[in-house]
Parts: structure tokens; C-alpha cells; sequence
């Protein structure tokens, strides 16, 4: 039996309150993390505020943990007490399904998500299944890693399904997932096009990859890059034209969301027809494509810019976040009284 | 000069009616063609009716001619004068465009197509460039080859660019196009579901190649084929319940459109994104794909089922299509009065 200490909201739009609960014997292919730092995701808000109506209460939110191996069932494999690692949105799954076996673990059906019916990061421990205990490579920081865990895994794992270090790649939304996918697209060799409602960014956008940035409230200039991308990630969750983003594509083009955007996209025929086009979405990526995106990450310097808040100010941080002031990540360290369980360090 | 007689139409809604033409010097890279045979589409009545505001009058149908080349411009490659060969949608490209250099040739922005501000192929001749001229392998039959050369191309694209034999593949709407994405996708080595609003065509279906039958109007039998689909190719052009048919993809699957569905499909991201799932659309194929095409047609005895009328009953041929009854495509057989030139054989 393992007391675990965190912090959890016990309905819809409550603050996060120090919560304590029995997270039971390990299972045997379960391991054991003391955590370091965890992100905070607008995915923990969207459950926080069960807007997709499949929030367990209470929940401990916190889905990009990194931390350190401290206790690991008999059947973990691949890791050792003591080796620094991340959780992401997923801490499990079924391993013998389809697409568990394809090494596509992130689109099992019966995968746990990490802060869904499991209590998540935001707390001194986290368990996760060892498939879905992530090492973390030595050149990547524990303080900024976190948010590669879900933010990173949901914008590398398009890239690297779809996308050719020849191609002109556009990326809507230079949030917290955006501005990783400009660092990554263009690392990957790509032309890259940023398009955000905020222009004034626009220095920072280059300097995080762009290497051109247009508006993505003003027709005029989406218009301006008709016909000239062969990928488009959309990153935001806010209806847009669509129509007329499909319109920047070249022949043979792809719109990828990862926003989950709640109203249908209506999408005209004769535009896929006509230019052969794809529209798409995808959720995160599996733990093969995790420790790719790590790898890749590492090598190239990348890295999530983020504010950092002690967790003992967590309702602070999503405040912050849901205002929509985050630049762009934020990251909760870990500041728990090991000693006095139950309260949090200030 | 060469003056070319074929049926013509001079506004939306108007009957066919003898036509001649003066198509000028042949151009150097321009083949002529006499017309054998020449199916009649369903985009050809599109086009009649100006369905898609593209039509230039007057216009002559026909997009799935079958002929020998009688004369060739002196740039023309790779074919022969009495070579047996074909003409589709497309009657000619820039050839130096992106996509033409890539083999996307029916993805040129400047494509011509065979029967817009072109004359096609209800004329005892018919021009088109000699890369878009597609020779006709000799097991295949002049009189029901022509439709493989629109309504066949459309369909075994997709299969070509997106299916592997182990796929499992569904069909919506088996009409002139299914009934030949049937016979494709099953000698393409897959497990074919046909879905039909016609359930009593089922045997026919499953001699066509389907493994199950469904019906396109019942959301418990489409709900019954829930995560069971790679790929489905939906060949209606006609609003359905997308969000349903979706349903029937397995993660990574894609549902492919060939039909001009007028209304924008509402998608919802949701599905797109948790089963990291496809949506697009595709317009025929080029000409390297349309010799794979007939090729593998020969090779699996493939073949379009049809119901021939001469040409000068065409205005009866493009009644029987519009209402609905074409089983499953019409071929109209040239029977010109090369005699008397402006009239036809009765």
C-alpha cells in the first residue's frame, strides 16, 4: 500500500484541494514514479471542467510528469529503480489489441488515460504501466521536458506519420502545442508557415521556426498562401474556415487537427476531390514514437518554453492558463511535504 | 482541317443533336482518334446540365471513347496510327507542371478536360493529347472498355494510393462506379462490404465481389459494420450520415470520396482525431495509373457490365442514365453515316 499525496478537484469548475488517497499494491507490471515536475495541458482544464463529459471525480489532473523510478511491479521491463522517466496522457494499455501490437498503444480502446479513472501528476507519486513509462534522454531538462510528454508527442507524431523534410508545412495556432510544432517542423527540414491570431508575435514565431507568418484571422492573407503546403496543422479547438484553409494546400495535401474542436467541420467534397486533399486528426502517439520525439528533441534542442509555479500555487496555474496568458507551457514543480503528508510547501 | 460530326448540346436541359465541327490542324502533340465506342457517364449528364456551372456550350458528351488513332502530330510518343486506344476525362495537361512531372497529370490545374471547351467523344472523331491517348490491352473489349477509362480509373486510384490487399475494404453505392470498385477491390486481394440502398442487387453484389452486403439506409446494419474498415470508398454523390460511416473505420482507416457530393460534410474532429482517421477525395488518375489500370483489369478479367445503345439514340441512353436505371454502365457504339456526313445510322 502507497499513500499518495495530491492535488484533485471533486467537481466541475472547484479548485484543486491537497487530496490524499491508497493507490494499493503495485500491479506487477506497474512502476512506481516520484515526481519531479508535471505540466499542466489545456486537456487537464478540458477535464477539470468535464467539457467532454468523461471526467471521473475526484480527479488528481496532470498528464506530463517527469520524475524518478521508485518502486517497479515484477514484470516492468526496460527500466531501473531510480531512472528519471515522463508520463504522459496515457498510463496504460491493453499491449495485446491490434493496435498495441502495431506499436500504435495510443489508439487502444481500452487504454487508461492518465488523469481518466487514474489519478494523474499533480501529485508526489504517479504509477504508470512500464510500456507507458517513458525515459527521459540526459540532455533534456526535468524542469521543461513535461509538456514534450503530451503538447510535444501530439504535434511530432503528425510529422513523422506524414510529413518530408521536402515539404512546406503551415501550423494554426502558436500556442502551447503550435510553438513545439514550429521548433519540430522545422527541424525536420521543412518550410514552415505560422499562422496565429496574434501577429505581434510574429518575431517570436520565427524565432521558434517560422519562416513566415500570416494571420489566421484575416481571409486575405490565409488566401495568399493558397496552394502552397503540403501539410497544415491545426492546433487550435475554435472553429475556423475551413474551407479556406483546405484552399492553402497543394495537390495531394493534408489538414491534420489535433485541437478538439467541438462543432463538425464542414468540409467541401469537389475541394478533396478536386486536389486530392486529406483532412485528418490524431491523438498523442505510442511509446515508440514518444522516445523517437525525445530522441529527435534532444538532438535538435527543443524544447517547451514554459512558466514555472510551485504545485503548492497549482489553482494559480490553471487560473493562469484557462486566461489563456500562458507563454506557452506551464510547469508545476513538484514541492510536497514528504514529511508532513497531506500539505504541500509553499 | 478535319471536320468531325458528333451530338451536341446548346443549353442546359437540351436534347442532343447532330453536330458538325471543324477541329483545324492537327496540333503536334495531338492525336485524332476514330471513335469505336464511347460510355456515357454520369458526369456527362453533370456537365449537360451545367450541375457544376463549368459547362461551355455547345457541348459534345462523352468522356470513355475507344477508337483507333488515325492520324498523329508529329511530337506525338509512344503510339502508333490503328492502334487500338482510349480517351477519359481528361484529354490533355501542361506536362511540365508539378504534378504532371510527378504523374499526377489528372491534378494539372491546366488539365483539359475531355468535354469542357474540348468536344468529346459522342463524334466519329475525338483529339486529345498523346499522353492522355491510354492504349487498350488486347484482352479487352471495345465495346465494354470505355467506362474503365472514367468510371474505372476513379475507383482504382484510391485502391493504388491507399489499400493493401490485407485491407478490408467497404464500398457505398453500387452503381457504375461501385459495381467496378467491387470487382477491383476484391481482385486487389481484400475483404469487400458493399453498401447499397438496394438490398435486392445483394447476390449480384456478391458476384461482383462483395463478402457482405449492407444497407446504405439502416444505421443498425452500417452501425453492425462498426470498426471493421480500412478503407471506404464512397462513390455516391448524395448527403449521407458521415459521422455514422466513419464509425465503420478501424483506427487509421479513411473513408475516400470519388462522388461531387454538393453539400460540405459535416466531420466531426472527435472521430478524426480519437481513431486517428482519414478523410479525402480523389478526381480519376493519370495516365501511368490508368495503364495499371486496364492492365490489371485484363490481367482479373474486369469489366465493366453495360448496356449498349448506338450513338444515334443517345438522347434514349442519357434518359435511361438519369432516371436511375443504367445497369450498371451505358456504352453508346458509334454508328456515324461517314457517307453522309451530319447524320447517323438509325
Amino acid at each position: 500500500m502507497t499513500k499518495i499525496l495530491g492535488f484533485a478537484a471533486h467537481a466541475p469548475g472547484q479548485k484543486l484541494e491537497p487530496f490524499t488517497y491508497d493507490a494499493g499494491p503495485l500491479a506487477p507490471e506497474e512502476v512506481e514514479i516520484a515526481v519531479e515536475h508535471c505540466g499542466l495541458c489545456h486537456s487537464d482544464l478540458s477535464i477539470l471542467n468535464n467539457d467532454w463529459g468523461i471526467t471521473q471525480y475526484p480527479v488528481i489532473p496532470g498528464h506530463e510528469a517527469i520524475g524518478r523510478i521508485v518502486a517497479m511491479g515484477e514484470q516492468a521491463k526496460g527500466l531501473q529503480i531510480g531512472q528519471r522517466v515522463g508520463v504522459g496522457w496515457n498510463a496504460g494499455s491493453c499491449m495485446h489489441c491490434h493496435e498495441c501490437m502495431s506499436g500504435d498503444h495510443n489508439l487502444c480502446t481500452r487504454a487508461t488515460a492518465t488523469i481518466i479513472g487514474h489519478y494523474g501528476g499533480f501529485a508526489d507519486k504517479v504509477r504508470a504501466h512500464w510500456a507507458w513509462t517513458i525515459p527521459i534522454p540526459e540532455t533534456l531538462e526535468s524542469s521543461s521536458a513535461g509538456p514534450l510528454l503530451c503538447g510535444g508527442i501530439t504535434v511530432f507524431a503528425p510529422l513523422a506519420a506524414y510529413v518530408k523534410p521536402t515539404d512546406h508545412v503551415g501550423v494554426v495556432g502558436i500556442g502551447g502545442l503550435g510553438h513545439l510544432a514550429l521548433q519540430f517542423a522545422h527541424a525536420w527540414g521543412c518550410e514552415v508557415t505560422a499562422f496565429s491570431s496574434n501577429p505581434s508575435k510574429a518575431e517570436e514565431m520565427r524565432t521558434l521556426g517560422a519562416h513566415r507568418v500570416l494571420s489566421s484571422r484575416k481571409s486575405g492573407e490565409i488566401r495568399s498562401a493558397a496552394r502552397s503546403l503540403d501539410f497544415l496543422l491545426v492546433t487550435v479547438n475554435v472553429p475556423l474556415d475551413w474551407a479556406l484553409l483546405l484552399q492553402t494546400l497543394k495537390p495531394k495535401g493534408r489538414m491534420h487537427l489535433v485541437g478538439a474542436v467541438l462543432e463538425p467541420l464542414p468540409i467541401p467534397a469537389f475541394e478533396l476531390l478536386s486536389g486530392q486533399k486529406n483532412v485528418s486528426g490524431s491523438p498523442t502517439g505510442g511509446p515508440a514514437m514518444m522516445a523517437d520525439m525525445l530522441d529527435f528533441a534532444a538532438r535538435h534542442g527543443i524544447q517547451p518554453q514554459v512558466e514555472r509555479f510551485p504545485m503548492s500555487r497549482v489553482n494559480e496555474a490553471v487560473a493562469h492558463l484557462a486566461a489563456g496568458k500562458a507563454r506557452y507551457r506551464i510547469v508545476l514543480d513538484a514541492n510536497f511535504n514528504r514529511e508532513h503528508p497531506g500539505s504541500a510547501n509553499a
